[in-house]
């Protein structure tokens, strides 16, 4: 296999990853989640602290996060990008991310997200999650009603 | 050369790149920033926009930034952590960034940082750059004094 082969490979197998990964996201399915991460994952999160290190705090923060979209989380992505080279690959996207509330109404805004990934005894695994919002320099206030 | 070889090689050359884009960055020294950035670089900032598309628009907001802080710019990195293989690269790290002011007081607060790199022609650029800072759930504000 060529280079361009290779990488075309790799795109379609982090392309699989996210897509189930996408699954259990929008059904709040911690069990689905899990399995994506490696064990030294170290996850930048739009809330509350500066770094998750390691697996098991990044999802506990994870439980945190779906316990306040107990109806259907909503979790649209769009311009997704992904680069690949043998066992290293990264992806950036942005993410509408919010909640159904029981009347309805959606409460969500658009944020970004990139994503790092290593190949480990054939498999691929997230070892690096940054999720974020701008803020505004004035008010320091974060950034929810944006478009793209 | 085997793999490990080369990612080793690879993570010098980053670490070069990174050393050279510092130095521009703590010396105001926009036209030392722009020659690490390809032309499609797609950045997620900290501040005021949802992205940047493009090495233009990216570098007009760089001067918009460097303007902000016209005396020392305060730029300190910790946990650097870079992964690559073949033509594919990516770091994260934390960044203490802002500004001396006049009297030597020091304003500044720790944010996230995620780099994507890509070599093309044998020369590393940044493809895409991804700066943070986690915000408050209740309040919405941006969260300045977090310590690592």
């Amino acid at each position: 296999m060529n280079d361009r082969t290779t990488e075309a490979t790799a795109k379609t197998e982090i392309r699989t990853l996210m897509d189930n990964w996408l699954q259990a996201v929008r059904t709040n399915d911690i069990k689905g989640i899990a399995p994506h991460y490696a064990p030294d994952v170290l996850a930048f999160d739009a809330i509350a602290q500066l770094q998750f290190k390691g697996k098991d705090a990044y999802l506990k923060h994870w439980e945190a996060c779906l316990a306040m979209c107990p109806g259907s989380m909503l979790f649209e992505i769009r311009d997704l990008n992904v680069a690949a080279a043998g066992d290293v690959a990264f992806s950036h996207y942005l993410c509408r991310c919010g909640a159904k509330e029981e009347n309805g109404t959606e409460k969500a805004s658009w944020m970004r997200v990139t994503v790092g990934y290593r190949k480990t005894n054939g498999k691929w695994l997230i070892v690096h999650e940054h999720f974020s919002a701008p803020f505004d320099m004035e008010s320091g206030k974060a950034l929810f009603d944006l478009e793209p």
